[in-house]
């Protein structure tokens, strides 16, 4: 039988995973964001640029924002969260357009998030290329 | 236009990713262990017990082992690889038979590998529960 306190530590992320990965799955990223992310949050993305690597709430919102901008999102498919310690991991698939050039594909990735305090404070997101 | 340097930073892990995806998806496990893990590769699954954290091809083959012996794959699918810097995801899906008990289901799971020197130093489970 495992131990209690094992299984509380090694799914310590759980309390934050399970209602963060329910906001996603109804669509409510902004709410999600705005309830479980650390003012400190550092974003990590795989792609280099000025969005790659940034810092607190505002920054990071800055990227969704200018994501927002750039693509119209025709549906976004969650699945997790997958868990482990103090991390979890979601797997999201977005069919998007492009609003620059009008193409329309579905981007996969997974996002690896580090909680801490009952906060998320890291995400890291890993792309298909 | 994205700087080469940069990508080749971003995405250093490729070289070992895609493929050891290649024969994970092709069913050659076994291979893909042999050809990629360095001998110190850690091991951490999400769940408690003696196979929870190995260091060492050793350690961790024994754990496979185990695994073999207490289950019986039907079918095996993966996705991936998601990319960023020196690590890769990959997620599996593992149609199977836990031969003790009889009982038949499809465990879902992120697995994520941290790349050093052309080989996977770390491997590390995250579980849907």
């Amino acid at each position: 039988m495992p131990d209690p306190a094992q299984l509380r530590h090694l799914h310590a992320a759980s309390a934050v995973a399970y209602p963060f990965t329910e906001l996603c799955k109804a669509g409510k990223l902004t709410e999600a964001s705005a309830t479980f992310w650390a003012d400190d949050i550092m974003s990590v993305e795989p792609f280099p640029g000025p969005y790659a690597l940034l810092t607190g709430r505002d920054a990071v919102n800055g990227k969704v924002e200018y994501w927002s901008r750039e693509n119209t999102i025709h549906a976004v498919a969650v699945e997790g969260p997958f868990v482990n310690g103090d991390q979890f991991a979601l797997r999201f698939s977005l069919d998007c357009t492009m609003n620059a050039s009008g193409v329309r594909s579905v981007q996969h990735e997974t996002a690896l998030y580090t909680v801490k305090n009952g906060r998320i404070v890291e995400e890291r997101f890993f792309g298909m290329f």
